[in-house]
C-alpha cells in the first residue's frame, strides 16, 4: 500500500483592501475581501519539506496591494482577472489560480439631498461576489450575490406534498415566504460588461421573487433561475441556494384571539434549504 | 457577617416578532427583537425557592404576541410603552419594567421603479433601537441607532497628541476616518412624534459626520452630539459610542511605488473606542 | 441652555497578546485580549480639537507589548495592575484607568500520557476574566468567568409561579436546567493569591450548580453566590448572570410514542435571563 | 436553447437534538445538530409546482426526534445510518440521502474528584462530525473533527521558499505554528467501531502535530495524514484543511528591547490556508 497526495491547494484568505480613487471633485471607494488559492506542483513541499516551489502566502497578500495601486479594482471581476494573470505569469509551477472576491458595499451619505463627495455609509449586509478560476488557456468568470434577504407576505403556498407516518405539517395556501438569496452565475466569453450585467441580474432575481405565484420554494427558485437564463445571452448557467427562513404563525387562541396572518415568530433554526443549478443545453 | 441580595432582575431576551398589517392595496411589516426585564420584590424566589411572585418569562413572551395582535408595533417606542404599562398593571410585585427593542429594517423591493405592495428586502445592518424604562409614576424613553457604519476619505486629522516613551504613532494631517455609530438619546416629555424625530436625528448625525473638519474622533463625536442637542428641544441628553476602525495606509515602497492615500488595509482589531454623554444643563 | 460634556472615556479595545515564557525544559504560554480605558481631563479634545492631553490609543497598545516583555502576564490580575500603574504614573491628566482582560485558555497536548513541553490545544470556550479599575489611591480588582456552559438532567423544578391571563406555561417538577455561567467577584484587600482563588471559586460554582435541588434558576443563582461568599473571606461581593437556555421536551404523541424525558429540542432564543448581585453586609 | 434542471437537492439544516439516556445510577447525554439532504426525482416540483414527491422538510425534522426516541444516538455514525435507511425505505422517489452531524461535546462536572452522575459542562469548542451519504446499494461513512485549535512554540520553520518581486517575507528558522484542525476521513467497509476509531485518529493527529519537525504547514499536514493512513487499515483517505493562524513577533526595538520570541501578536486575518487529500493507492 502506498500513500499519495491527491487534490491539494494553498493560498491566502481574508485579504482586506480599501481602494480610494481621488478625483478632483469627488472620491470613489471600493472595499473588498479576497482569497487566493494555487493548485500546482507542490508535492515536494508536502513530502519532503522542500519549499522552493512555494510562493509565500504573504507574497500573495502583498501582490493584492501592489496591483491595487496599478488598477482601480472596479469592476471586481476585472481586478480578479489581473491578479490571476499576474500569478500565472510569474509562477510557472502553478497550474491554476482561483481568486474569490467579496465586495462590501458603501453608498454616499446624502447631504441636503445630494450625494456627498467623500463621505459614505455602509449600505447593506448584502455582498456582491466574483470568482475567477484561471488555468493556462482557460478562464472561468462567475459573479454572484450573497446574503440578500427577502420576504413576501402573500402569493406563497405549500400544499399537495408527500406524507409519511411522521408528517404533521398542515397545508398552507397562504404563508410568509422568506429567504436569503445566494446565487452565482457563469459568464460565457470574455467581452462582458460586468458592472451592468450584475445589476441587471440582481434586478431580475428580486422582481421574479416578488411577482411569482409560489407553490413551493423549489418552484420559485426555478422561476428565478429560468428568468435569468432566458434574459441574458452571456450567462450559461446559474446556481441558486435558498434557505427557507420559517416565520411561524403564532397561536393566539389561548388568549381568546384569532391570528389573521398578522403575528408571526421569525426563526433561524431549523430551516429548510433548497439548492439547484440550471443550465442552458 | 450576613449575605444580602442586592440589585437583581429577571426577564426574557431575544423575543422575536414579525407584525404584518394587511391593508387592501398593500401590506406593511415590522420585524423586531425584544427583551424584557423586571425589577421588584423577588427575594423569596432567590432565598427560599418561593415562586409565587415570579411571572414566568414564558408569559412575558406570550404577552408580546398578544399585544402585537392589538397594537400595530409602529412606532416601536409606543409598542414598548404599551408592554411596560401592561406588565405594571397586572403585576403589583414589579417595581420597574425595562423594554428594549431592536428593529430590523425591511424596505420594499422596487418593481418597474415602484415599491412592491407585498415584497421586501432587508435594507441594512443598521438597526433602530428603542428603550423604555417604566417605574410607577416615571417613564424614560430612549431611542437610538446601532451599527450604522460610516467612512470619510478626507477632512480628518490627528496631530498634536501627547507622547510618552512608548509612543510611535506618527502625526496624520490626512487620514481615513471610519466608525460605526452607536447612539442613544433621551426624550423629554410624552408628546413626541417618535417616527419623524428618529429620522431627523439620524440625518443630523450623518451630515455632521460627513461635513466636520475632524481633529480627532473625540472632536467629531462632540460635534455630532452638540448638533443634535442644539436642534431638538425634545432631547435632553445623548450618549455616543464610536469605535475608531483603523484603515492602515499600506507601505508600497518595497515594491517601488508611492501610496498617495489610495491603498489601505481595513482592520477590526485592535480598535480605538471613544464614548461620551452630552447633556443640556 | 448650555451643553456640557458629562461622562466620557476613551481607550483601545481588542488588543491581543501571546506571551511565551521559555524555560529550559518546557514553554509556558498565555493568550489574552485586553481593553484599556482612560477617564480624565479630556474636555478640550472634545470641544476644541486640542489633543495635547490625549495619549494615542496606539500607545496604549504599544505599552501592552512593552510591559509584556518585562512581566510574565501571570496571573492576569497582576499584569492588569502593572498596566494601570504604568499609565497613571506617566499620565497626570488621567484620573482613572480601567483594564479588562479576557484569557483564552490553552492546555498541553497529551503525548504518551504526559503533557507535551511545547505543544498546546485550545481547552474550551470558557474564559477567565480580570478587571482592574485604578484611580489615584483606590484600586478595585475583579475576577470572573465567562461562557462556562453547564447542564443538569435532574434535580430541577419550576412550580408555584404567578399566573396572569397570558400564562400558558405548565408546572414542571422535573426539567433540564442549562445555563452559561457569567460571574464576576470583587476582591477585598491586596494580598490575594489570584491564581488559586480563581480556581477555587470556579470549583465551588460548578459543584453548587451540580448538587443544588433547584426550585428555579433564581434559587440556584442565589445558592451559587451564597456558597462563594460563605467560603472566601477575601471576596466581598459577587455578580452572577445566568441565561436560562431552554431545552424543550419534544411532543412524540403524534407518532404514538411517550417521551420519558429523553428527547429534547435545544433552543437559543428566546431565553430567560436572571441576574443578581450578592453582597456581604 | 432549452433550460434544464441540473444538480439539485433539498433538505433541513440545523436540526438540534439533545438525547438523554437515564440509567439507574447515572444519566448520559448527547447533543447534536443535524442536516439532512435529499437528491432524487424532484423536477416537477421545480418546473410545475407539483409537490407530490416532496416530503416536507418539517417531516425530516420530526423523523430525527422520532428515531432519537428509538435509538441511543451513540455513536453518531450509527444514528446517521439509521436515519438514512429510514428515509430511503419510505421514499422511493429519493435517490440519495446525505446526513451530516455535528456533535457538541459535554463532559461531566467533577464533584469531589469524581464525575457527577447527572451534571455536565461544555468541554470545548472542538466538534466531532459524522457524515453519511447513502444511495441505494452504496453507503459512504465519513468521520471528522472541526475547530480543534492547536499551537506549538518551537520545532517550526519556513525557509527556502520561492521569491518574486513582491516577496518581502523573511525566512524563519523558528516560529510559532498555530492552526485549527479540520479533518474528515473515509471508512472502508461496514464493521467499524466508530467510537474508538474516532478517538484514536484524534490522538494521532494531535501527537503528530506536536512532535513534527515542521518545515512548512504543508509538511506538517502531510505528516499528519500519512500517520493516520499508515496506522488505520479501515481508513482509505483523509482530507485535512489547516488555516495558518499567524502569530506575529512584535518589534520591541523602538522601546529599546529585544524580543527573544516572547511577545507575539495573534491575528485572524489574513491567514494562510492549506488543504490536501491523501489517499491509499
Amino acid at each position: 500500500m502506498a500513500i499519495r497526495l491527491a487534490e491539494n491547494n494553498y493560498g491566502k484568505s481574508r485579504v482586506r483592501l480599501l481602494r480610494v480613487t481621488r478625483q478632483p471633485d469627488h472620491h470613489e471607494i471600493k472595499e473588498v475581501t479576497l482569497s487566493i488559492r494555487f493548485e500546482g506542483d507542490f508535492e515536494a513541499a508536502h513530502t519532503a519539506g522542500d519549499n522552493s516551489k512555494i510562493l509565500p502566502t504573504d507574497t500573495m497578500k502583498n501582490t493584492v496591494y501592489a496591483l491595487a495601486k496599478q488598477y482601480p479594482a472596479e469592476p471586481v471581476e476585472e481586478f480578479a482577472l489581473h491578479l490571476a494573470e499576474h500569478f500565472l505569469t510569474y509562477n510557472p509551477q502553478v497550474a491554476r489560480v482561483q481568486i474569490d472576491v467579496l465586495e462590501h458595499p458603501w453608498q454616499r451619505i446624502p447631504m441636503n439631498g445630494q450625494p456627498h463627495r467623500s463621505a459614505f455609509l455602509r449600505g447593506s449586509n448584502e455582498r456582491r461576489t466574483a470568482s475567477v478560476s484561471s488555468a493556462r488557456g482557460t478562464v472561468a468568470v462567475r459573479a454572484g450575490i450573497e446574503d440578500l434577504a427577502v420576504l413576501k407576505t402573500t402569493d406563497s403556498a405549500f400544499v399537495g406534498f408527500r406524507r409519511d407516518p411522521y408528517t404533521t405539517l398542515k397545508e398552507a395556501s397562504e404563508r410568509i415566504l422568506s429567504t436569503t438569496i445566494h446565487a452565482t452565475w457563469l459568464y460565457l466569453g470574455a467581452e462582458i460588461a460586468y458592472g451592468p450585467a450584475w445589476h441587471n441580474v440582481r434586478k431580475m432575481l428580486l422582481e421574479t421573487f416578488a411577482q411569482h405565484e409560489s407553490l413551493s420554494l423549489q418552484h420559485t427558485l426555478y422561476a428565478m433561475g429560468e428568468a435569468v437564463l432566458n434574459s441574458f445571452d452571456e450567462i450559461s448557467e446559474i446556481h441558486i441556494s435558498l434557505p427557507n427562513k420559517h416565520y411561524l404563525l403564532v397561536d393566539l387562541k389561548p388568549f381568546g384571539m384569532d391570528n389573521l396572518h398578522e403575528v408571526f415568530l421569525p426563526t433561524d433554526e431549523p430551516h429548510g434549504l433548497i439548492e439547484a443549478t440550471l443550465k442552458k443545453s
